[in-house]
């Protein structure tokens, strides 16, 4: 089995406080986290539901990849991340089945997590993260 | 705490074979379910992840929610579901709350379980999907 899980879903937004304000309270996620990852230019805020996570994401600016997808499609779903104990490996496995990959190697995500983004082109237009969560 | 997990990632799908390859082969999931949802106008794919899945969605023509949904953004991420043991519970609180919902009522969905849709303008662009699973 290649992936343990659903880790989360990432929500482009363009009003974080109001997003937040949605799912903590309407939906009643608590809150676990929140981060500014300047390599993948946004702000995150991390919530919970069940193992898993609701991962928001507010663009720094109009030209990073979140900036440009909600210019491109008004904010919403921007992408799934599936959990693994072993990214190197799974990441090898999903390059040696033939699949473009953003990240040929894991860098550095948010929670100190090791995470690799796959080719929209390669996985039906789905934005598709491996995660392997920080121990 | 309004819901137990992510459910499932719903993918909209313009050939449902190729998906499953895709999801089966080289993401190692396991297909676990195959029916056409004739009231949402789909034929759909349920492959596990975890205690979650993934749900391949291809129109069964243009003229339904998905069949739009892609002709209008192409294929990838359509809906995010949460898991709760209490849909009628879990649906009032949300109109509670003031959201706009598809579904005023729950209806039956993939596999006997029953489902309701929140409105997207009403959280975010997200198109948000209780299921209450079948016992």
């Amino acid at each position: 089995m290649l992936f343990g899980r659903i880790d989360h879903v990432g929500v482009a937004v363009e009003d974080l406080d109001a997003a937040v304000e949605l799912y903590s309270r309407s939906f009643q996620m608590r809150e676990k986290h929140r981060e500014t990852v300047e390599q993948q230019g946004v702000e995150a805020v991390l919530l919970e539901v069940g193992d898993g996570h609701v991962e928001l994401l507010r663009p720094l600016s109009e030209d990073t990849g979140v900036g440009k997808f909600i210019a491109r499609n008004g904010p919403g779903l921007h992408h799934v991340a599936y959990a693994t104990d072993d990214i190197d490996s799974a990441l090898g496995a999903v390059r040696d089945a033939g699949l473009r990959l953003i990240d040929e190697q894991p860098r550095t995500g948010i929670q100190g997590s090791r995470v690799a983004f796959l080719h929209p082109k390669a996985t039906g237009g789905v934005l598709t993260e491996l995660v392997e969560p920080a121990h």
